[in-house]
């Protein structure tokens, strides 16, 4: 039996196909393309790689799975050991391809709240045509928190930066430099002390014990009133009925999620109500945008000639940590 | 009879009047505030110098007026010579204060077509959490021309350049260089070889003879099929039923209107029903924020010093130009 590569992804057009097929041909690998996760089960025992948005179930039927590289940045449903057949199997992910559109979404979110869309598009929507009563605001002269400073939290602080902020403040676990778009790094032992000076709560964290519900009841308490919470990443990330009722209570001025616990959200779901909560249903990252598909590709191939080198994987995951 | 200032602003605070009375004093002015535009026509006569959102009948009845500063950017309703009782009054008004507002408006109505965000909210609304079939778009890549290259649409393009656009266009009247943030600029003479390469059309016009119905119908026929079309600025610059049948048509992808014929909107204009149409009742400048009001006063108060010292106004405004 020789090496093959089984390859999952839905948004697979010729191109892609073809780049892949070269790259794998290139490496004496054989490719393989399943139409979905559910036709891979119990079939992809040939396959020493997959490469795309796999189920757990076909890594847990996989036996010979020695790298699974998956198409989404959030793989916190892979790290767990007893998945893998083989103890050693390396696991990576696409983090680097969604921070182009999580940012976009987030500019979008941070300015709809500031500028109090939901509301327009209810007046208009009505019928109506008035200006509402009451102030809207602005990115400019805001002070900005950004809770996880990977690809996302970056490629978002670039973006923010040109409309003229106070300050943004990039807050990750480690005290490491961060990228010149923010003006300060600091950690999340710092959080507290952080907070209070936050006007808008941008959270793009990856789901792990440390994340769980870093963005508690108690440190929704810490942000001024009027603040703005933004999240994507994980819905674990927040408390959710504690951000609720500080919505509700107007201790919050708005927030948006694209992320939360459970995903699908029903439909009679008390997040559904809540007062300034913009609610979209987990498509920040979407993967229809062509340059995010690009990108998974890419970094895919950039991998297979690292894997095959005996190279360090650039977008390797270390399953303890979960990121 | 002294000299004096009259101010109708209604976003007056306390430390806006001090500044105002100051300044005036210091130029041997003193100042007067009507509450609204109403209780100022006819007695205003004692007024040569008048600054706000000034109705046309109070400038028309203010026999002794020798400047109007209008804290609007769009003046074209104060462009007739007939409306001034004194022939040489100046007119000034307050473009610069506008462009980040505006700016944001525009990156945020620009992503919510680009990420279908107004069917997202229909999703949400009706309970739904998925992704919908077919593609989201991005700035990253995209082909943007700003028609108008004054504050607002150079403010708007140093904010779109963040995002990585393939290219930004600037479109103005005559010949002249343009800000950094636009990589080439061209002259409206050239427009009907620019749209076809437009995938993104910004317009933010002042109306004049010659922007009105510059987006005529020959011309939206020339942008490439799914091309967005934002507008601010003033209606009068789009050939409405043609936007409405090349959006139910699916010539174009979206659009976003802020400025319409006329405003308000009736509640049964058939604007209302187009596809993928995103109304919002004339607030991208909402005067509400803070910092456009601090703007408009700094913007009078340079002002006042220049027409007091006999100085040319920095903001003033070409009756016969429109701008």
């Amino acid at each position: 039996m020789g090496k093959t590569i089984g390859v999952i992804i839905d948004y697979l057009t010729d191109d892609y196909r073809r780049m892949i097929d070269e790259a794998a041909a290139k490496h004496g690998y054989a490719t393989r393309y399943f139409p979905d996760s559910r036709s891979a089960v119990g079939s992809a025992d040939d396959c020493e790689i997959l490469f795309g948005h796999c189920s757990q179930k076909v890594i847990a039927s996989a036996q010979n799975l020695k790298w699974f590289c998956c198409c989404w940045a959030g793989i916190d449903r892979f790290c767990r050991d007893e998945l893998y057949r083989q103890p050693d199997c390396r696991l990576s992910n696409s983090s680097g391809a969604y921070g182009v559109t999580i940012a976009e979404h987030l500019v979008m979110v941070s300015l709809m709240l500031m500028r109090r869309q939901m509301e327009y598009t209810e007046l208009i929507r009505s019928g109506g045509w008035d200006t509402l009563p009451g102030n809207i605001r602005s990115l400019h002269g805001c002070r900005v928190t950004v809770l996880g400073t990977g690809d996302i939290g970056t490629e978002f602080a670039r973006r923010a930066r040109s409309f003229g902020p106070a300050r943004i403040t990039g807050v990750r676990r480690s005290a490491k430099p961060g990228d010149a778009a923010f003006d300060e790094m600091r950690t999340t032992a710092e959080l507290d002390a952080i907070l209070p000076e936050t006007e808008l709560l941008v959270m793009a964290l990856p789901n792990t014990p440390d994340t769980v519900n870093i963005l508690s009841r108690e440190r929704m308490a810490l942000l001024p009133e009027g603040a703005l919470v933004v999240n994507v990443g994980r819905g674990t990330a927040v408390d959710q009925d504690a951000l609720i009722d500080a919505l509700n209570s107007g201790h919050l001025g708005g927030a948006a999620l694209d992320v939360v616990v459970p995903e699908p959200l029903p439909a009679d779901h008390p997040l559904r109500g809540a007062k300034n909560l913009l609610l979209t249903p987990h498509v920040a990252g979407n993967m229809t945008l062509p340059y995010t598909q690009q990108r998974t590709i890419d970094m895919f191939l950039e991998d297979l000639d690292n894997y095959v080198s005996g190279r360090p994987l650039a977008h390797e995951v270390d399953r303890r940590k979960g990121y």
